[in-house]
């Protein structure tokens, strides 16, 4: 079992560094994703996981660098299928807003899929919601018509502590910004590497991998010794933060880099 | 004035080889950009051109091959753009359908702009819908609450020949396929090469530029001599049609390569 990063940037792709997009890859072969940023089809390619295999995707929230590629692989993976596959169904889970996003993209474009697909859609807590929410009212209701290949799928609702299950082993946590803009991190809804830290802590994990950095830091197989703007001086904050906890271990991811997942004995 | 080809696969992106996105950059820096399939942003990085100058947007079509890149490259934009530069208006075009797409990408995913944007809508005859277009009824209508960075745009309609304007000197046009295959190319509304070089002849241009390839053929520089699945198939298809017509040359482009266009005198 393996995790296999595609994209590890925030905000916006280069040729160095794809977005968001994350598999985990079972024993048998069979492939959940996480998020699904712009390009991510391009990135599966280069990578050792195969397109097929493919039967879940979680999109974490709906910020264009997690999103934007997941029509243009729905697109390619029925492009890629053999009609004998056409009895799949490929589950899509995201929070509210997620099935109309995907209904819309596929139907404007005329997009026939030859497997079919469901989105289970995550209602979050009022309280959850940042408070210039109503600031600007977006319908993220579908109107029930769904596309040819669509089935309905549920709305999930999460528990009282406004939660759905926190119990990791293994914590795969942005790092957007160093500890030095914190501030700016913050404004933006991003985290330091400090802030990773603490949440592997508190919830026991034993393995943390950053990733969701900004453009700004150069990847660490890139860098000269001593380079300051690097994803290696990320790194570096969360090992400090972490010197106290003798039971959690901390990664930098890369893009197209595979890092392995024990099962618990 | 140059044209310069970000993408010129059909289909769908690989590393080689990008889906449609066509500029033209006039002698000032201007630019005005054809189609925006995904993975556009970053072939743009990769380019001579300035994102900071694209003024004007034309989708041919919305399938996703030339249209899934464009809410990424909006947000990428904006968040290039100094706020100085915030009384820009961005002006994009294309097919009935567009205007609700793109507001729906960018308002589903909480996607501010830091400059005007307004979607114009070409309005296609009723003749021109192909014959399967009731088969599957897609709301192409947007509801007309504009995104906060948007204008209200036009709705611009077809003469009675059902075009717009053809009137050209160089005619850049989808060779998908060889002619070997041309029912093939013909059932998914794709060209052969012979049949880009009539279009070509009957309308008197003078350059005719191939893209839009299936991903079956190899890109021109990467052929070994005699490959017969390479793009130089097609440009040799084309170059034949084209033989007893000596005022139109034709030209095969390929990711990044940048063609001079001369003004009339």
């Amino acid at each position: 079992m393996e995790l296999i990063f595609l994209g590890t940037a925030s905000c916006y792709p280069t040729a160095d560094r794809s977005v968001s997009c994350t598999l985990l890859r079972f024993e048998d072969g069979r492939i959940w994703m996480f998020d699904c940023g712009e390009g991510s089809q391009v990135q599966l390619q280069k990578s050792s996981a195969k397109p097929g295999r493919i039967e879940k995707i979680f999109i974490t929230h709906l910020h264009g660098d997690h999103l934007f590629g997941l029509p243009g692989l729905l697109c390619t993976l029925s492009n890629n299928m053999s009609e004998s596959k056409s009895d799949i169904l490929l589950e899509i889970f995201g929070p509210h807003g997620l099935r109309r996003y995907v209904r819309e993209c596929l139907s404007l474009s005329r997009s026939m899929l030859n497997f079919s697909y469901v989105v289970h859609e995550l209602i979050i807590a009022q309280h959850q919601y940042p408070d210039d929410w109503q600031d600007w009212k977006v319908d993220s209701d579908d109107d029930g018509r769904l596309h040819p290949q669509e089935i309905g799928g549920r709305s999930i609702v999460c528990d009282d502590n406004g939660v759905w299950e926190v119990n990791s082993d293994i914590v795969v946590h942005e790092a957007t910004l160093e500890e030095a803009l914190r501030d700016k991190a913050l404004e933006n809804g991003h985290s330091t590497p400090a802030m990773a830290a603490q949440f592997a802590k508190d919830i026991g994990a034993s393995v943390l991998v950053l990733y969701h950095y900004s453009q700004r830091y150069r990847q660490t197989a890139h860098d000269a010794e001593g380079d300051v703007d690097s994803v290696t001086k990320l790194l570096a904050e969360a090992e400090a933060a972490l010197s106290d906890c003798d039971s959690c271990s901390v990664v930098a991811s890369g893009d197209l880099m595979e890092i392995p997942v024990k099962r618990r004995e």
